[in-house]
């Protein structure tokens, strides 16, 4: 009887699975249309980024966000919203930067445009007079070591173009504002410049996280705008006798307390088991962190509402968290990784939004070569919504100790990426950067992942 | 001896194959990386977008436009450049439009954001007093067609949000604009209000081309930005007594003469074959044309550029056009086609750029299934530049004559959509609206498409 009853077999599960086809296709359908059309995600964005503004772990803007995010959870429909407590760190700009020629030549030379490296200490208060000697890498920082001693280095190497993702560029330029101070005060420098991570056709500075290497002295630290960096460079090839004077009063003061934003849809046949979507609340303080990462918060608190408001109760309990710093370290994530060890809790999936507002084109993702077949498995449902790019290495700084203390998959949705380091970390990632259409997309785009992810496990 | 040799022969042509492949994917490469880090494009946008300007055909601008189109051409290394004369509508705005709520009220109610519609009469120097009545569709006309007569119709069709491309919405919406002067004339109508064809979170109204049924009389039409369109649309349910004051001054002079300005790369094995590129010259009057479509145009150029700097010499005859007029007529297009019959020209194929200047995603075509599958067979080239896209019906309203008077295969540049319809005839669609890296990759997916076809054939 077995090979008359295995063609019936095989044909129901074929109609049972072009059944299931049909009806995640007519889920996600749903889905877009209520995003595209009663998303609260752009109007959130709007307090988050133009009441409360930049939210650097400790400035008195933190609270403030927390109190918002927990708001805005409830209000999308949560079954439960908690704070989860985690320490952060707390490092003050201080004064304006300020980072000068010194000539000898009577022409007037306007401060150059730069701001402090998160992390990093201040000049002091009086300042440091020094030469200046340009670099193009770290390579040409060996070739000229010797040349380095009692001067401020000045990192000019260039964001490659040439990168179609442009998140490659930053990879690839990272590490000068990482770790170029240690690697110069290795060498005696007394401070150093740092080239903008960009391709912006502006002169905005752009901030962002950099540590020290304790084996050698900690010498202060900025990033300089595009404009000026090409006019420090023609300057320094151009008047030998220059000099630049150099004063940031940046520093920590003690941890202080800060808060994971926790929202929960409780899962309807295993609630023990958890999906989790999220962004950081954080930003630097600067700008108003719209793209970086309020659209990523936002979006996340889209997927709950999105769910709740259509009656899609998830089977597993969806949980959206907006973690309390990543900017300049990563506290939220590893508090958050290491709270779901301790608890025991069981994870699926997690998933972030840190990658900035823009239309969506797929995500990246650590992931066993079975689950990112799983994921591809979907890419007929998903291609209608422009999503198609799967392939990439990736999961997010908040959700990686998720993977790498509970070994879970981790993804991160992955927007276009052509505008966001023209706005990344600098003066121009407002509101205004941010396109209503582009920032619900992202949001749709995750909650059908999820979606499915919930629906058919990973 | 057939069945050994056979082997042989498909073995050497795959290896042929492969090495194509190879070759082809290192042209990408070096074109990418040329137009990305050498690019003019954004250069020559701005000289035409800040110095020249809006330059609607019959304007002053148009011969400025023509001019820098000729010099952009010469520079990027064209072998000829020359102008194709070509007779264009001369339609003018006049006096700033002016469209009032007249209420019995105190309140104080602003002027209403209007736009005249291009090609619309005016409404007579004295302007036109009438009730309005508000429809929110054809449908909805047809239903009130008894109470239209002598009254002002206010056409509150909104654009669709939930597709996904929205040029889908602009599809769905577009009759409004084009159609519902004569529409409403038919029933007694004095006049249109249309609301404005955008997904805008702001007011600008956005103008666009209409016309007129000769069935019925003429009649004045704006367009209205969304803010207040739905302002209007309270007031109307509100305010029963109120009226509108209308008043546009715009009309038609004689038709004058334009031109088409051509740039060729004589092609190296068959010069008497072209493939054409190309985008539109003339933008509206109330912005820079700046996505609309200054891109097209520099996107067109910097195709040649990169060619020429490249040695990248066309076995055909690469011919970029900027075309004299598209907006309110299409008199360029069908100018070029007219022109290639009556020579008896063998053309390849047609690209055109009038989407935007943003990121690209693929290509629509008006294409055979074989020809289809040809783009198709370069997907694995194509796709580590993010484009994807090859389905999608199309061809642009420039290239379109081509393919109706010569049946040759035409296609377009399917760039991200998201923004375009923000500014589209809008006030904003000026040059800050464009993103350097955004319309680099475009003109690179150009650059890429066109040298397959021409070393592959169609």
């Amino acid at each position: 009887m077995l090979r008359f009853l295995l063609p019936v077999t095989l044909a129901c599960s074929v109609s049972i699975a072009h059944a299931q086809q049909h009806e995640d296709s007519a889920t996600l359908r749903k889905l877009a249309d209520d995003v595209l059309t009663h998303s609260t995600a752009y109007a959130n964005l709007k307090v988050l980024t133009k009441e409360i503004g930049g939210r650097l772990a400790g400035s008195p803007q933190m609270p403030k966000a927390e109190q918002w995010g927990f708001k805005a959870l409830k209000a999308a429909g949560a079954d439960t919203v908690y704070l989860q407590e985690c320490m952060v760190p707390h490092w003050v700009r201080g004064d304006k930067e300020e980072v000068r020629i010194i000539s000898k030549r009577r022409d007037f030379v306007p401060p150059l445009q730069v701001l402090a490296l998160g992390n990093s200490i201040g000049s002091g208060p009086e300042g440091i007079t020094a030469p200046v000697i340009e670099v193009a890498s770290f390579a040409d920082l060996e070739a000229k070591k010797d040349q380095v001693k009692g001067k401020i280095v000045f990192y000019n190497y260039h964001f490659n173009a040439t990168f179609i993702k442009t998140f490659h560029a930053y990879g690839d330029a990272f590490m000068y504002r990482a770790a170029g101070a240690s690697r110069a005060a290795k060498y005696g420098a007394l401070a150093v410049i740092v080239r903008s991570m960009s391709h912006a056709a502006n002169n905005f500075p752009h901030t962002g996280a950099m540590r020290y290497n304790d084996s050698f002295p900690k010498i202060p630290a900025v990033a300089i705008g595009l404009e000026d960096a090409d006019k420090l460079s023609n300057r320094i090839s151009d008047d030998k006798d220059m000099k630049i004077y150099f004063r940031t009063t940046c520093h920590f003061l003690s941890d202080t307390i800060g808060h994971n934003v926790i929202g929960e849809l409780k899962g309807s046949e295993e609630p023990g088991q958890v999906i989790t979507v999220g962004g950081h609340l954080d930003s630097w303080d600067v700008n108003e962190g719209a793209h970086d990462d309020g659209t990523g918060c936002v979006q996340s608190i889209e997927v709950l509402r999105a769910f709740k408001a259509l009656g899609i109760r998830p089977k597993h309990t969806l949980r959206v968290v907006l973690f309390a710093n990543e900017e300049n370290g990563t506290r939220g994530g590893q508090k958050y990784a290491d709270a779901a060890k301790a608890a025991g809790e069981k994870h699926i999936f997690a998933l972030e939004s840190d990658a900035g507002g823009f239309t969506p084109r797929g995500f990246s993702f650590t992931a066993s070569p079975e689950q990112r077949a799983k994921v591809k498995s979907w890419a007929k449902l998903l291609l209608p919504y422009g999503l198609y790019d799967f392939d990439e290495e990736g999961g997010g700084t908040d959700v990686g100790p998720l993977n790498e203390h509970l070994g879970i998959p981790i993804g991160e949705l992955s927007p276009d990426s052509q505008r966001y380091f023209d706005i990344h970390h600098a003066q121009s990632d407002v509101f205004e950067a941010v396109n209503k259409r582009e920032l619900e997309l992202g949001a749709f785009s995750m909650a059908a992942l999820l979606y499915l992810i919930d629906e058919h496990g990973l």
